[in-house]
């Protein structure tokens, strides 16, 4: 009998192998598909962010304007990159955990055949015993029974080992994944900071050179140039009418990895700047040195 | 009067100043105040997923568990991280924006007294227009009329001056405050991404040097310890008892950084990671060696 409870022990801690990636891979997967949407929809609002500086860009001063629309295009890229993140994610930690439900209801299904033979060979040993108190004398049905239970444990012993190797190989693949998807994890995450931290560093050069002083001139002589004051330094240099300027920083000219979801926000940015009462106010000012 | 018309379209590139100010720093200020929420959620998902480790962690052999831990350690720190730029960016960038609304409503009320002093030389010219329309020759009357156009338009000529001076001020603290607002933006989102690089170089190579083998031999020995083959490596050189391993990776002798919120989480780990049946059944495969 202390075969058949060692082996159910065993049994026991290969449920418990089984059971517990269950629990944890299912709420593992859970956590990092959640952790997953969280960063999408903080690229959602960052996206919305980008939208909303380079619409504030269009109403403001050269100087201002092109170191807004700078800045705006540098946040767009981190995006980009979050959003490269986010598909990444989705692809290679999220989608491998999920397949982990099937590959578990299998190990399960492996488990339950072999408690069944378990079951046979607990039958046929508790036959015996009773067959010993009853009749103890009865050689004939003593043996017979025996022979039962030896078969049954021949049983049970083959399929425990079949079961050990289906566990072991089990257990090999959850920690082999687990390296794998937690590396994978790591490394996404690692490239995007570091993009970041990249993208980032340029956009700090951009806000560090901007030139307030330059700013703060054409603001006050388009103040002035309202009223007949033409005196300050032509702002056509820095001012290029909205056709180009759209032209030279449109978003739809950036990166390859850019995907179809910014592009169609940008035609509403581009279209609402259009409208902008402020434009038309700054046209006015421009008109006398044409 | 074209002097008033010029006057008024000063006013007006004014006012457009400051309702232009109010409109987007309005709403850059909410953008960025959900651009920050969102990173707090982002941050508070990654901490029920260091939990979540943690946990699983403790259901695991020596080597897995090691492994697991301390990337979770790792993981935590990117989040104290994380939870140090949600406070810089409240600090430094959205309580800033918020400063506007007082600042730009001190400025709508500069704007509102000019415009008085500007209805009243309109008032003076009108009058004096009808004048000389109905009573050309009362030369007086006249002269009065033209004394206080003189004086009305001193008035504006005056407060348009001081209004410039206002508004000039205004948009020099605008500019010098959004290049303010967002560098600090950049340099709190740099240092974060650039700390999440440094951790995460880390974390890989704790998952790059987890020793699958070495853990599948324990799972084995475990397998076959509990029905008493104990012909396995001892497990004691890897496993210290539960109480010794919090104390080494306990996560509150971690960096200072890590505020009360986590600690308190991290009680109810450990209490859940003594509760665990596993743990338990750990303890009986043990039993044998000691």
């Amino acid at each position: 009998m202390s075969i058949v409870l060692s082996r159910d022990s065993r049994v026991r801690v290969m449920e418990n192998t089984v059971t517990n990636a269950e629990k944890y891979f299912g709420q593992l997967c859970s956590l990092l598909a959640a952790y997953t949407r969280r960063t999408a929809r903080l690229r959602d609002k960052a996206d919305q962010l980008v939208k909303q500086l380079t619409d504030f860009a269009n109403t403001e001063n050269p100087e201002l304007r092109a170191t807004m629309r700078n800045f705006a295009e540098d946040l767009a890229k981190v995006q980009d990159y979050r959003h490269a993140e986010v598909e990444r994610l989705e692809t290679k930690v999220v989608s491998p955990l999920k397949l982990y439900g099937a590959h578990i209801k299998q190990t399960r299904a492996e488990i339950k055949k072999f408690k069944q033979v378990q079951k046979n060979e607990i039958k046929q040993l508790e036959k015996l015993e009773k067959l010993r108190q009853k009749s103890p004398l009865d050689r004939q049905m003593i043996s017979q029974a025996e022979t039962s239970v030896q078969r049954a444990s021949a049983d049970a012993s083959r399929t425990t080992h079949q079961l050990e190797e289906v566990i072991n190989t089990f257990q090999k693949q959850k920690l082999k994944d687990l390296q794998k998807i937690f590396s994978d994890f790591v490394t996404i995450e690692m490239v995007f900071h570091a993009k970041a931290v990249e993208v980032y560093s340029s956009a700090f050069q951009i806000l560090e050179s901007y030139d307030l002083e330059r700013d703060l001139e054409d603001f006050r002589a388009k103040m002035h140039g309202v009223c007949g004051h033409y005196n300050a330094r032509p702002l056509k240099d820095t001012m290029p009418s909205p056709a180009v300027s759209w032209a030279l920083t449109g978003q739809s000219t950036q990166a390859t990895i850019r995907s179809q979801r910014r592009d169609e926000e940008e035609d509403s940015t581009e279209h609402s700047a259009e409208e902008d009462p402020v434009q038309d106010l700054r046209g006015q000012g421009q008109a006398p040195q044409q």
